[in-house]
């Protein structure tokens, strides 16, 4: 299967379990409103395609029981792009070729549809299928991944540096956080749900790690390149705003160079540390992140 | 011991237990900052305290045991005045006597902040010393009396109503969900905790929705009655901002007399349905939300 048809069958299987978990609900109808015209703007669902995929590398048989987790990490990652898009945030006014939640709905509204799809992303957690135990090690990982050692953490380092200081350090803080620690976050869970190996876990978080530095990489990039009819939101922003990025610190050739090695070296994670398994989704997967520049 | 000497001796145990659980940080310094100004902003750890006297009124020994359950029910709380103070929502510069966690770090950071303490919430949760099977069911009760069906629910109908229309049953379901369950949820997390019998969990739910409902009275009644100086924010907000409130459509006297009625009916359920129980502790607790207007 190509790897367009495998992401669009993968997230077919996503948005309909999304459209359970989270229905049209008769009161307070503004609120779910605002929560499922997020939930599906028409994202990639690439996180929990990233959970499922991770599942299935590491011996999981039973997608249809681990669903709920998957629907739990997208649910995380919308909340954290409403807030994300907040005029006191980054004041961004497109998501995914849409007026973003609070331009539709106002500023409160996206802020408790944020906040709502947060709690709902823990409550539809438990609905996974496997022992407790199992839920509560997702669970502790989900939130420490949420957290200010992680996206959060991430987002105040992202909002109050600048790019007039080329910190390298401090992107490398801003990008492993916000966005990496979820990338290998959503692989960690998958692998956590399969209940796979200690030594697996531990190189799928390390090749995660690195997918997650180069996913973001590319979104700097793409920031460049892209119109906003491609990219589906604002274009450009990170330059208007001064944000610390990789194109900025380290040019745009360093910086493709820098996404390639880092995908050649997932792979090879891949390879190596899982060898007594089919990788291969994993490494289309990932392939496809990081071209998404061409 | 007197009322006050209880509730200052229970709040201690909880301060010092969050102490342990958000110690200062070094990076990111500005989001931890924030995160403990707003909770150690001086609250009355009523919550908490809930919890923890559920738990002992149901059997449970081991109050170290399940401290983290309860300090994550008071950072579920923060996280909600957070958000609430915002400009977007009540727009409220003062907390507990205080500058708001906006007016003292921003809208960025405040934002941020609750978000993070609603992390750190389920967090510190796992960390509660008990079955993996009653870890379960409080993260299912927290998440849900976040959620679309308690706190954020109530409070999205709070931000979309004015007291133009005296509609008693929109003002009920904004109490009941807003204050109203989660006072019921501590509640039931205690006993949860103390793996109480399934009658008595029920009984206890009954009890705290009523006495949820109570606080959130004595509220609106405080609102008016009170100085800025003697509640620590803003008085006579919801005046001025029309809010639905017990007094606007009740009157004052009606109010006290609701929320009298519900106190006794509130204890009439500790003395009957949990009659083999020692609930002194919750009496007088459910006696000095009440009795606050005074």
């Amino acid at each position: 299967m190509k790897i367009k048809d495998f992401l669009a069958h993968n997230k077919k299987i996503i948005d309909s379990a999304l459209e359970e978990l989270l229905p049209v609900k008769a009161e307070p109808e503004l609120i779910t409103e605002a929560m499922r015209y997020s939930i599906f703007a028409g994202g990639k669902r690439l996180r929990p395609i990233l959970v499922l995929s991770t599942y299935r590398a590491t011996g999981g048989k039973k997608i249809d029981q681990i669903l709920p987790a998957a629907c739990a990490v997208e649910m995380i990652h919308t909340y954290s792009l409403i807030h994300d898009d907040l005029p006191a945030m980054d004041n961004d006014d497109f998501r995914r070729g849409k007026p973003s939640c609070h331009k539709q709905f106002g500023e409160a509204i996206a802020i408790l549809a944020g906040d709502a799809l947060f709690a709902k992303s823990f409550e539809v957690l438990q609905k996974t299928k496997v022992s407790a135990e199992i839920i509560l090690r997702v669970n502790k990982m989900l939130s420490s991944t949420v957290g200010v050692d992680g996206i959060i953490g991430g987002q105040v380092m992202d909002i109050t540096s600048s790019s007039d200081k080329k910190d390298r350090k401090l992107l490398k803080y801003i990008h492993t956080h916000k966005t990496g620690k979820f990338i290998s976050g959503c692989m960690v869970i998958g692998a956590t749900l399969a209940n796979a190996y200690k030594n697996e876990i531990a190189a799928l978080k390390r090749a995660g790690d690195m997918l997650g530095l180069a996913f973001q990489i590319v979104d700097d990039i793409l920031d460049i390149k892209s119109t906003k009819k491609t990219l589906g939101k604002s274009v450009h922003k990170d330059t208007d705003k001064k944000k610390l990025t990789y194109p900025v610190v380290y040019g745009l050739e360093e910086s493709i160079k820098k996404s390639t090695q880092l995908l050649e070296k997932t792979i090879a994670v891949f390879n190596e540390e899982l060898r007594f398994r089919d990788t291969t989704e994993l490494e289309n997967i990932a392939e496809f992140i990081v071209n998404r520049i061409y």
